[in-house]
């Protein structure tokens, strides 16, 4: 007998229907001698809804309230999915987040778990009930209703089964596992059996989004295993663990890429220290946030700066770059935001070396120019013209053979 | 300074234009120095739509989950509104039934309140701070959340009053007060100023639908000042207050007239000790309610026994009566489902005689049958044919002199 917690999304929880769908796979996992607790979002749209109203009346609404009025989300997924387990005979519970005390601090719409009450939840395991907890919300110290943000229920699940010491966190969404790489790009692309939570970290920053990153550093954290997998078809989807030394590692487990990056550099910086600071502080100050830095070695005590930020930035972090520029006596600014940022990701990568030379040796071969270059432990990230994008993930893809499953 | 619990009703807060146009009456409260604290029911429409999803699952839904579901109505409802008030300048926080301790029974989807703590509410009071409290629910001893039942939101805006001891409690509806009689049968209806409790309890229960009876008990037990307004147009509405020795009394406070009725008689039953139980007894088992009952003396030790009951419940009532009657030997049943059932109501007859007569003369000149007759201490109902009802009221609202104001 495990113990076992399962996440249903919006899409899988958007109609009377799709519920009554869940409520045969919950007590279909029973039947197979598992506890279930599950995790439900508000039904597809529900919170739209809501952000509707609140904006016409405010369009910045009091973030306090914003909690107050989205959690009724989820409180009325919990209580239809209820409803529909007790109608199939099977003994439910339902809970909102402040009544199995999911205690967060006090940042509202972007709050954080920083305990859970389990003794509630087991006691109605005990008794034979499935239990049922709103996701994406919780209470903070002062017992006001706090949210998590969005996507904020699959750290709902996580955390839960941290706190319930649970077998498993099986989170269903509309994709039947991680991919490879994204198959509307590469059609070759391959569902992974299993993936590390440090690779699955690098691929959900880097894009391929399936899981809130903060549920799975969460997951790695507490190590629990986490598996995606699909509310609409069958299959054992990807189980999401932390490394096993044991195992045979694929060098790369998968390529992803980013179009939402833009590219800003400056040239002819006098080389002085304290240039990142002097040129990212009031980036910072303006709350854009930067995702890859280069500082390129110059000649005559003059050095080139680089850096991306999302692409919805550019505009605003060009002004503001250029002001700094002008200030510092820099050569000039050129900025790009026709460009996009290809990585791959693979823990193989620690203990094999030259993948990052195969990976530009490809690149060079389909005459891709690569205008920026980062590195991390796990995962090597390009950036290259927008252009290239398809056929530079297609190329890495075939070169590091993510199509063959006999890697793992 | 006084504190002052408004209510507004679905209709009040259907759209977030009135929820706006409700920020500026409460704000407008503010202005003239009083305290305020907000109880809002759901959106008008918003009960329905979640019934109807969770019937759409189980026709008769779980009591405890259709609980958890309804009550996110009410609490879409103070988000909005406190956002709304904010974004005017005006300190506001919201709070569902849970927050503030409203705490009830466990008796889902009609909760009886038992206690509210009211520590909370006072200390946002004196910050300077609106408070607005979702209606209609509670939560029981175990923190499961319940709900009183249709209407209950005027129940909550009563207990919270009793228990702030607050000045005056507001329910702000779509009519602007209590009329001595229904305006679209009497044109000439005219607001009260003032009535008592009792008055009001025994409007509301004949059908003069303005005020959940529980919340007008409620109010009466402890003497909380109730008033009856408009939230669409300005005026002072109606007052429902306990007696005041002082005050002259009006004879008759208003006209009012109920068509749910069917009126059941069983002929020629032997007279002996017990009847009633022996008839009414099986009615009772079955879940219909009795409204008056008559039993007259009869010849030859026979007698007649007649009582009435809601229309949707004469086929079953006429059936089980039916029987009963088989069983005791009596004569027949008659049943008459075209019956109206007419009253007036008023303090003021306790001390004054000859009111009954003047009302039954009063029909008897418009050539009015009455088929039965009813009286308590402040209410005297009459049941006559249906095709008689405008005709009634319109009589007795003229006899008793209810369009001229200067009666009180």
């Amino acid at each position: 007998m495990s113990l076992i917690v399962q996440k249903y999304g919006g899409t899988s929880v958007g109609s009377p229907e799709r519920i009554a769908h869940v409520a045969d796979k919950v007590i279909q996992a029973r039947a197979q001698g598992h506890d279930v607790v599950v995790v439900v979002s508000a039904m597809s749209g529900e919170t739209d809804r809501l952000l509707k109203l609140a904006r016409e009346i405010d369009p910045r609404p009091s973030e306090r309230e914003l909690d107050v009025l989205l959690s009724t989300g989820e409180q009325v997924t919990i209580a239809l999915l209820s409803i529909a387990l007790e109608k199939r005979g099977c003994p439910a519970r339902s809970y909102t987040g402040a009544q199995v005390c999911i205690r967060t601090d006090s940042a509202h719409t972007k709050a954080r778990i920083m305990d859970i009450d389990a003794a509630r939840i087991f006691q109605d395991l005990k008794a034979g009930r499935v239990v049922v907890v709103a996701g994406f919300q919780g209470v903070d110290e002062h017992g006001n209703i706090t949210t998590l943000g969005r996507g904020g229920s699959d750290t709902t699940a996580v955390a839960l089964a941290a706190a319930l010491k649970a077998d498993e966190c099986q989170i269903y969404t509309d994709v039947d596992g991680v991919y490879t790489t994204d198959p509307r790009i590469e059609p070759k692309a391959r569902r992974l059996e299993r993936i590390t939570f440090e690779e699955m970290l690098e691929m959900a920053s880097l894009g391929a989004k399936v899981l809130q990153i903060r549920s799975v550093e969460f997951a790695g954290k507490y190590n629990v295993p986490l598996r995606v997998l699909s509310s609409f078809t069958e299959g054992p989807g990807t189980l999401i663990t932390s490394e096993e030394p044991s195992m045979e590692q694929a060098l790369i487990s998968g390529v992803t890429a980013n179009r939402d990056e833009a590219k800003l550099t400056v040239t002819g910086v006098p080389d002085q220290p304290g240039i990142a600071h002097r040129i990212l502080g009031p980036i910072a100050a303006a709350n854009i946030e930067v995702d890859m830095i280069v500082q390129n070695v110059g000649e005559h005590g003059l050095t080139d700066f680089t850096f991306t930020v999302h692409r919805n930035d550019y505009d605003k972090a060009l002004d503001i770059v250029k002001q700094t520029a002008k200030e510092m006596g820099a050569r000039e600014v050129q900025g790009d935001n026709r460009i996009v940022k290809v990585s791959i990701v693979g823990v193989g990568m620690r203990s094999h070396a030259g993948i990052a030379s195969q990976m530009f040796q490809t690149l060079a071969a389909e005459g891709i120019n690569i205008r920026m270059i980062s590195t991390s432990e796990i995962k090597i990230s390009v950036v290259v013209d927008e252009k290239y994008l398809e056929l530079a993930v297609r190329a890495l893809h075939n070169a590091f053979k993510l199509d063959q499953a006999a890697q793992r």
